[in-house]
């Protein structure tokens, strides 16, 4: 056997340095990070690289910026290259580990614009990081995007606790389904596509 | 903000290339497939790059491997990089698309060595294969190898198939357990690093 492919690579699209360039590199708030997540989730659609979805990994003390993500799905042509799996992945092989709960490593967070879906969700817990902060959660996403989040448990948040990663709700909430609202209306307009899921 | 790291790439160790030489492109059946990923998660963490997992896409049809995987955790720092996202997303960049349930794609399986862990699993859902393989599922793994899986719902094979993706299970599974054992006893005497978890 010879294979064909001896691994994958995940990129950025090259708007995202343009678009974080103006933002300070150090963000104290929670609302300051999701309101750069919320800007870039919003880009992210209108060029056409994947879904309406953005996140980013920050030290929860200083507020300091670790790595951005946006889902690339459509233009890396990797299923996994969701945002969250975008932004973490970055950021370890930025700082150099896997493990960005390590000991001595300053606590880090994951900020996205809605509750992650079930890939997702198992990223985030064997990430390291020490929280997770999203806009929202609820069926509002899957109503507004058609997107199949997976099958999740009902105690997703308290699974996570129960690791260490803590689960912060409820941040710029109302603006992360403005931009849901938006790249329906697109869909609705356009026929854009909406991939993850088989439709059995 | 200069972003410190534009993306991540994840490549496949080197000896994956040696192990598989002699395989041939094609394997007919579903016994001889796992065969080849049994070798490869037993060789993968005896060489250090990560747990006792490996994965493989295939054609259903022809049994020709499109990409292996093996989890590469430890040696490329990302914590993503288990064996299922490695093969599944080597796959999707060789064959050109995210989607491996494409129309006019000859059908795709996965083929792993245990039931996928939470974030894999979610992979599985996102990557359009049309079937899983697993050696096995139940809780020898966690038993075996410490590895915590993540919170699966009880009916994840039913949801599975309700998204058109069929579940095979046990092939080949006292061959699994085999492999678990044995990093088992490594892990005992050694200390050697059981990764994903954060423990609280």
């Amino acid at each position: 056997m010879r294979l064909a492919s001896r691994g994958y690579s995940i990129s950025l699209p090259a708007w995202v340095e343009a678009e974080v360039r103006e933002v300070p590199d150090v963000l104290p708030t929670r609302e300051e990070r999701m309101a750069l997540v919320h800007r870039l989730a919003d880009r992210n659609w209108r060029e056409g690289h994947g879904g309406p979805f953005a996140a980013l990994v920050a030290e929860t003390g200083t507020g300091r910026v670790v790595s951005v993500g946006v889902n690339v799905v459509l233009a890396s042509g990797v299923s996994s290259a969701h945002a969250e799996v975008v932004a973490l992945g970055t950021a370890q092989q930025a700082v150099g580990t896997w493990d960005l709960g390590a000991p001595a490593m300053p606590a880090h967070e994951l900020v996205v614009n809605w509750r992650p879906c079930v890939q997702c969700y198992g990223a985030t817990l064997w990430s390291g990081v020490r929280a997770l902060v999203v806009a929202g959660d609820g069926p509002e996403l899957e109503e507004l995007t058609t997107f199949d989040e997976g099958p999740m448990r009902e105690d997703w948040a308290e699974q996570l606790r129960a690791r260490g990663v803590d689960v912060v709700q409820d941040v710029l909430r109302e603006e992360a389904l403005d931009t849901f609202r938006a790249y329906r209306v697109a869909v609705d307009a356009s026929g854009a596509t909406v991939y993850n899921a088989r439709r059995g």
